[in-house]
């Protein structure tokens, strides 16, 4: 399919084209690679315009009941919600999340909805970078409301927070052990957290850790943003507490714009990112360099044994390099 | 003064030379550089008989207390030690730790110990690697332990575990509140957990954090290299725990020994940080390149402002990079 035929199926919304467009960017092949750029400059006008939400949260809080819960709400207000997900884990364990297709069945037949899983058989950088570009993807086909979704461990949660408006945490009720799951850093890039299975006989413990983590948020430091972070109680089974959910998302992207800092956090996203890929670009080039490859395993062996130290063996292997040219 | 006699003196244990070549390493004048370089290759068949041993904990912990009583012991026993500093911090501050000349008063007049500040106004990336090559420096004069101190915030924890063979976290007594400051990825690169001023009234509170902390080591996945992470009561102001630590230290060395892995972790460490020096070099060249050094402020204009999708400006970019050449 040509460019322009993507294009316009894309701005009209269709979402075949969205997935066909998604498809084209994840693509490892070169010459499409040129396609998807080319799809992607034309389309950047058109996009921008939705809410960016990241939410995460270990296995077991309930992400996909959450999601579902929550997705129901937005397009029963006439909102339209793409939900995207980074999971690197999906290469080895065949799609760890959203891969499954039991999952978010509601949401999966709502006309509004529109549901990807992660990309697969790829690093977190590959992934990261791919899930970025389908939000772009996404806000030109009209999708008011872009969630990305994130397992709560190590690296993908500040992946995702580099690349939406709002961080969303979600935890479980229960104070002390579980507690000790909340790690200091995602406590730093969450913007709401909430506690989920907030319901019945689970409301005291939730109480009780909401207070705990409220105690937590106030040892950090004052956020630059000036956003005091908030701690709601939801249960995504019985339906309570997702409007109050979706007001705090609201005022917080309010707070956000009456700042001015709301585009100019994305302003900074994007050139991170740019940073990101000229580093991993560059890299890549550098590895494939047939002088490089040459000596490569001699340098790695020397360092190993003690022959050469690491910062003479870079300076070498950079002169290996540039041998043939004047950089 | 010229390499061979700064080699000599440094290989003579002689502590003047030992600061004078740890100057020359931190120096940033490339003439200087390979002077640096070279002095490190001609060392490294003296390096490698330390035991390097990471020390970290919170601002009030009790690292200088602890590191001085630690010291003294080791001295007592006969060993020599160098206690070199990571503190990215010191750029701002003016050297948050180590560059206070009132600490570890006694450990300074001691003669077979050495102690070394962080080098100041740099990244976090610029003093690691030279204290990392300090470590090395400090081993060719004979120091048969260095610690490397570093605070417990953020990335200097990870930069400091993979540069030492064991790595230590100091606790303070107390569970609840106190143990929310243990961050999951903390826990999960110590191998050894100090809890410091475990005496007299602290005594209770201290057992109940090893057992909160025991508890909390036991959900972590078990280690590649099944060690099984020791908790320890110690108390540095009354001298209490530190030769029960050395022999902890002491059974932590043989049982990597004994599985092959405390050589294979080094050799790792020093791969890794080749690579870490090449990606931070190739950088440097290139965003040195007059031709990037042109067109980098458009095109993150650009990227700012959403007329060019980064992808495609990491593209142009390097060929921009690449325009004289041919790799």
């Amino acid at each position: 399919m040509n460019i322009e035929d993507l294009k316009k199926g894309l701005l009209e919304g269709n979402t075949r084209y969205l997935a066909k467009s998604i498809t084209l960017i994840e693509t490892t092949n070169l010459s499409k690679r040129e396609n998807a750029d080319r799809l992607l400059n034309s389309i950047l006008p058109y996009t921008g315009k939705s809410l960016r939400i990241g939410i995460s949260g270990v296995p077991g809080v309930g992400k996909s009941t959450f999601i579902e819960t929550f997705g129901k709400f937005l397009t029963s207000i006439g909102k339209k919600v793409a939900v995207l997900a980074v999971d690197p884990s999906s290469k080895i364990s065949g799609g760890s999340i959203l891969g499954d297709k039991t999952r978010m069945q509601e949401l999966s037949k709502d006309a509004n909805a529109f549901i990807r899983p992660s990309p697969s058989g790829e690093s977190l950088g590959g992934v990261a970078r791919k899930t970025r570009e389908s939000i772009l993807l996404c806000e030109a086909a009209g999708y008011d409301v872009v969630i990305v979704e994130t397992v709560g461990v190590g690296q993908s949660e500040i992946a995702v927070a580099s690349m939406v408006d709002c961080f969303v945490l979600l935890q479980l009720p229960g104070a002390g052990d579980e507690l000790q799951g909340i790690k200091k850093g995602i406590m730093e890039i969450s913007d709401i957290i909430l506690i989920n299975k907030a319901e019945a006989d689970n409301k005291p413990k939730a109480l009780l850790a909401k207070k705990q983590i409220e105690n937590a948020l106030h040892i950090l430091k004052p956020r630059a943003d000036k956003w005091q972070v908030r701690v709601l109680l939801v249960s995504a089974l019985k339906n309570e507490g997702i409007e109050a959910f979706w007001k705090t998302l609201r005022y917080f992207e309010t707070h956000m714009k009456n700042n001015g800092l709301f585009f100019e956090k994305r302003k900074e996203q994007s050139v991170d990112w740019m940073y990101k890929l000229l580093n991993d670009e560059i890299m890549r080039i550098f590895k494939s360099n047939e002088n490089v490859k040459k000596k490569l395993p001699d340098y790695i062996e020397n360092v190993k044994s003690g022959k050469e130290n690491p910062a003479s063996a870079t300076k070498k292997l950079i002169a290996e390099f540039f041998k043939d040219n004047h950089n």
